[in-house]
């Protein structure tokens, strides 16, 4: 069909970084081919809303396929990178090989238990539908067994909800696990009190939210004891087992003594780490394992590999750019266009990639949260929950996923319901076991 | 508290018999225990909606606790029934024990594969929201696998769907899978033309819809074919594996010759039995299993035992009750009464059940239906299909359901979107495999 050969750019991963990269190569020549383990990008921001039971998984979901119908460049595939080979320039997919002129990878981070791998089953992370399905599942089944057992020590177990981890994601579960325990639930139950359940989060350093500017970790600290939730910092957990937690006991300057916390649902939202097909890329990585780039996001020794979002180690201004959605698309932006430019025999821009910081915003429940801007404008409480809730809502990919969305946090607003209260496979085995 | 004990009422299942049964018995003078394997009630119309990715479950579904919160003299179990003793007036739970003065067994019905349960893995049928997100993922893997494969006949194979059974599910099913093939996916695959697929739906009898007025039957199959599908009558299915379907070659009378079909995708959508428990109930029973209740919808043996909804086999006028939601939901209302007037110790109603046929409608497509009313009333296409799509909208539980529902269909109607395509859970796994 067309004359000289294209280059090949293979993507790897279509979250906000390789989704950006695709998109920003529409009108360039080369062909694209994107991969990823899953049909659909996920609107990762609101994970935890589905783990908390407040939208369906479809509602932050777009199947890639549909969202890239229209740009004629590029092939979707279904499958995942088992190894790449940098030297002859090729990806090793579970089903076949695929060759490259440039790669991007934009695999992400997944979870690390720092080296307990063996407390992976009993506290899920979150960082796929599939995670935020489980702890849905985890969480409705944690009352349904409360409800059902006589024993109050086992009980109280069952109604204690402990969260590792006190950045936004550790945040914003704690907060809506709080409020639908005091709220959602009301009237419910016969033999429970929804009400009583204990919600604690857990956090190794000195405060909460250590990202963010001192005095809205303090006010995030205020705003969670408010709905009920109990923050523990300088908390390090020692052990974590399907009875509870063990935390502390080190004698760590600053540290909690050592003590137990008995409970049946744990949720992970402590530390992330590469994934192994990314730790074997070659050259420099970061203690996290992520990749060391240049600062035009490629790999030294390999430089038509390029590595962006938060799988991208990069300092900038004396600081590490942080693994947000927006940093994501910015690198893969770039990228895009350093790979158009250099791929049609233009100058490729001299300039590196700078991260443009647009703020941060964590949600806390219904009707709080901490939001920081350039220039220093820090906002708290429900002015900050409404921008928040309308950068979630204008940042979601499709029109329905924006009203459905919006329907569900203005009833949500109001009525303090959850509509994606269902425990789906197996609840019933896990109730009754 | 109280004075008196009051009589237990044990019911089982919270479909829509056993919910209205449990709603209408909500000022009588007993303590309710309902009992479900799920945490929700399924709407179950539309869970080909579910299967076919234009709803996520969801907007099918409702908390059961949450319907009935406001009830007090009700209790809501997640637990599976896994014995019934009429004698001594007990239920065995998966985890313990029910005593009951009432019970009313409303546990519906399951697939049946006329003694092949071998069949079961390769064609799964459609009761459950989790059958309904199988068969999400089936198709939707299929339509993948396809764009990976280079060998003609295998590609084929994975772009072939049957349907066995040409009831209202199966017509709904072929119809919604036509149209995904030839709109939805418009555009989105590279390698494959989604519009080339095949749906075949297959039924046993003479005429799909065999339960409507012929003229209707006709006409459905006349707008199935419309959409492209191709209808097979007097098709029976003597193989099921998973490789294809194997039809015919038993030499009955109208029967076509023996065939194969060779397709990845099989759906059930065929017959349907009593589950084990309902079962070894006390009494006659029909051919499918279901027990035959006296027209106060008890049984014969044992007149403190309800049986409601399709698992109730009753003959009225000469024809059988049909098993659908607004017969289920007469029942409950009318056992209910029955158990409120005796515990109360006033005079039971005199007057047997009787059934109010409402009509029957079946969707075919996004915009065609046919539907036949009380009187002799029929209707197809466009008209049809409003009426149907009002009619599902007002009976399914839920303000927030009601709206999303109307706001999905709306932009279903004008886009061909289908907003629930995801692959969850080893979707990956199935595809490379």
């Amino acid at each position: 069909m067309s004359g000289e050969p294209k280059p090949t750019v293979v993507i790897l991963g279509a979250g906000f970084g390789g989704l950006a990269a695709t998109r920003g190569l529409r009108n360039a020549a080369v062909d694209v081919i994107l991969v990823d383990r899953v049909n659909h990008h996920t609107f990762q921001p609101l994970l935890y809303q589905v783990a908390t039971a407040g939208l369906s998984a479809p509602q932050i979901a777009a199947p890639i396929r549909h969202v890239l119908r229209a740009q004629k460049n590029v092939r979707v595939l279904l499958a995942e990178a088992i190894s790449i080979d940098t030297v002859n320039k090729r990806v090793t997919l579970t089903d076949g090989e695929m060759p490259f002129d440039y790669l991007i990878v934009a695999t992400g981070l997944t979870h690390s238990y720092f080296g307990h791998d063996a407390w992976a089953q009993h506290a899920p992370g979150l960082k796929t539908l599939d995670d935020a399905l489980e702890i849905r599942r985890r969480v409705l089944i944690a009352f349904e067994r409360a409800e059902r057992i006589d024993d109050p020590v086992e009980r109280a177990a069952w109604l204690t909800f402990a969260i590792i981890g006190g950045g936004p994601t550790g945040v914003e579960l704690a907060g809506t696990l709080a409020e639908i325990a005091r709220h959602t639930l009301t009237d419910e139950f016969r033999s429970i009190d929804p009400s009583q359940a204990k919600v604690i989060l857990l956090e190794g350093g000195s405060r909460i939210l250590s990202t963010y500017p001192e005095r809205l970790s303090y006010k995030a600290t205020r705003q969670l004891e408010r709905l009920g939730v109990e923050v523990r910092v300088n908390a390090h957990v020692s052990g974590v087992d399907g009875k509870g937690i063990s935390t502390g006991g080190s004698g760590r300057p600053g540290e909690e003594e050592g003590t137990r916390i008995e409970t049946r649902t744990v949720l992970w939202a402590a530390g992330v780490q590469a994934t192994p097909l990314a730790r074997n890329l070659p050259g420099q990585r970061d203690r996290m394992g992520r990749a060391l780039v240049t600062p035009t996001l490629r790999l030294e020794s390999a430089p038509s590999v390029f590595v962006i979002g938060d799988l991208a180690s990069l300092t900038q201004d004396q600081k590490q750019v942080p693994g947000v959605a927006y940093a994501a698309k910015q690198m893969g932006a770039y990228v895009a266009r350093v790979i158009a430019s250099e791929s049609a025999g233009q100058p490729v821009p001299a300039t590196s990639f700078r991260y443009r910081d647009r703020g941060a915003l964590a949600a806390i429940g219904r009707k709080s949260a901490v939001a920081v801007f350039p220039g220093g404008v820090e906002l708290s409480g429900l002015v900050a929950w409404w921008t928040w809730l309308f950068v979630h809502i204008f940042f979601l990919i499709g029109f329905r996923n924006r009203v459905t969305t919006m329907v569900d946090w203005l009833l949500a607003y109001v009525t303090y319901q959850r509509h994606a209260r269902l425990i789906l496979k197996n609840g019933l085995k896990t109730v009754s076991q």
